[in-house]
């Protein structure tokens, strides 16, 4: 059997105030044709299918017209589970209609412990489930974190599985020892969020949707997919695609990497070099341009994107390296001393008497309040 | 053939900042006891299905649990268009599914062409229909108004229609010499609205929705079942319910009024009579109260409240004389003293000196405009 597993669609997701719509659809076409052309028989989609919980109709539409292509004209199962990301009941609308036409959704713990068999294959559906939510399902207060949740759900598919079929996991959470990167909303606050890989000890294949990277996690059985494109600066060097399932006598997995409609990257430079393109970038790709020398431009962000219509975003150099972090020596020195020494490091200047005395009062009111 | 034709449901429907969603679901609920005691093989929904475009995840879940129960459940077939309240590709999302397990959704003009077709009696699927959107659609400039645009469906329909087989049609919409009451919202801005009831001629029966009034027509074919139940003020005597249509030899078609969890009721009275319920009135019910002798009473609607939890409005008698038409004569008089007259009669009292001069002001400006 020949899987594609995708995961983290977001679809509907702006970057920088920029819709990704139109990027979204061009990389979903680009999977119908790769669905044509290895011949898949079944696609996984691991959570995160939209952005946002109350998506546009817009982005419904793509979604709708993307599964009516695989699953009504093509006839093929998909599989999918819904993500932080989603609003798990809207998502679901429709789906006890849906699985009559083998497109399984689950959105609810309740929907994890029945599984879908293809070719002898058990798929157990376990949607992105907060803490809380296991807690209230359950009735067991000791159920407090992610793993405590996953754990339990996981349990019960342990309890009445038949051991001797193969069996595959399709869930959304954040695994022991995976990366993140800067586009994974934190799935919940204060918890601790991963899911120890124990966890998943005996399943055939794992596949995993939440951290956006393919190769987040190194395992024999657990896989990410990694999302549909870049969806933010820090994963600009990252693969993008879908894994290529093989469930036969062994189960095996390969990333595809799949085209964006445009690259995405991040380019320190001076200004001068980039606005002549002496660099010789594609110019209808995103950016983010990170320039130096560039104080005395006006309007640079119009100038550059008459050359890179698709720019996203323009960060000044200085301020890039005065973010970095600053040594300065603390002992045996004043609190104004210490703040002057910061200033003069971070921007080679001295502070002016009316800088020093606002510091000095602002001081004063901060001890005056802790003693 | 027996068929439950209803619509209007405006699930999640506000009145006076009330969401009557309990009430709703109360009526579909007893809807399901009817579709059970009269054995029904079909349901109808001629639109309106939410209040709003863009419904609560709790209206989606009611409507999605009462089809449910019709569809999945009992396994009857239901057909059902978008009315001017339904935002048409959000309800139209899934439709394609839907379809497969006979639950037939009409939301775009080229739904309306192909009939479904049961016990040999072909189902014509016609949803809200902008003039615009038709113009659009059948690329034709001259479709300026409703009526031209459902003319132009019903005759493409009529054109390919086996014309041996009974039809029905179902649809949304205002027809000539349908009666309107506060709360059916304007079809369209400034177009003439209604639909000339020759254009359904030779159709077995029409099943409508828009206009609240299951009596809202006199017509042998033509049928509107009025809404699920009371939506405005100017509804409180009207029945609510459903049409149980009868498809056999011959086709008719008899009100069934449901029963409101809480009824709605005007009633215009005193204070007193009212605060000390010397009209035996219900108290759990909604009320709009129109009292006299009231301007002595501090905070009446917080009083009222304690006896009667479901008042939705209270106003003053005299505010609603105030708004009756006053009779002034106004041949050969100033405009001012047309005023003072009108003022005289609705107040019993005159213009101050400086009301006066106020109206001299504008009334100056005006004429200054003017000429």
């Amino acid at each position: 059997m020949k899987i594609m597993h995708i995961a983290d669609l977001h679809i509907g997701r702006t970057l920088n105030q920029h819709l990704l719509l139109a990027d979204q659809a061009y990389v979903l076409n680009k999977l119908i044709t790769e669905i044509d052309n290895e011949a898949i028989e079944l696609v996984i989609i691991a959570g995160d299918i939209y952005d946002r919980a109350l998506p546009s109709k817009e982005a419904v539409r793509l979604f709708e017209s993307f599964i009516y292509r695989i699953n009504i004209e093509r006839g093929l199962p998909v599989l999918a589970v819904s993500g932080n990301h989603d609003g798990a009941m809207r998502l679901g609308y429709g789906k006890d209609w849906f699985k009559g036409h083998q497109f399984y959704l689950s959105t609810a713990i309740e929907d994890s412990f029945t599984p879908v068999t293809f070719d002898d294959v058990d798929f157990y559906l376990i949607p992105y489930i907060e803490p809380a939510e296991a807690r209230l399902y359950f009735e067991e207060d000791n159920i407090q974190t992610h793993y405590d949740s996953y754990r339990k759900v996981v349990e019960i598919i342990n309890d009445k599985r038949d051991q001797s079929k193969r069996a595959v996991i399709i869930s959304h959470l954040f695994i022991q020892g995976g990366a993140e990167t800067d586009s994974e909303r934190p799935l919940s606050m204060g918890a601790v969020e991963y899911v120890h890989q124990t966890v998943f000890k005996g399943f055939d294949y794992v596949a995993l949707g939440h951290l956006h990277h393919p190769f987040a996690i190194q395992s024999e059985t657990i896989f990410y997919s990694g999302s549909l494109m870049k969806y933010s600066f820090s994963e600009v060097s990252q693969p993008k695609g879908y894994r290529l399932v093989y469930i036969d006598e062994e189960v095996k997995s390969v990333f595809v990497p799949v085209e964006a409609r445009r690259d995405m990257h991040v380019i320190e430079s001076d200004y001068e070099s980039v606005i002549n393109n002496s660099l010789a970038l594609s110019t209808e790709d995103y950016y983010q341009f990170i320039l130096s020398d560039m104080r005395h431009i006006k309007d640079p962000m119009t100038r550059l994107k008459q050359v890179y219509p698709n720019v996203l975003e323009l960060r000044y150099a200085e301020d890039i390296r005065s973010e970095r972090e600053v040594e300065v020596e603390v002992d045996q020195r004043t609190d104004m001393e210490i703040i002057q020494q910061f200033v003069r490091k971070l921007t080679d200047t001295s502070l002016s008497h009316n800088q020093q005395q606002i510091i000095e009062r602002l001081s004063k009111e901060v001890n005056d309040e802790t003693h």
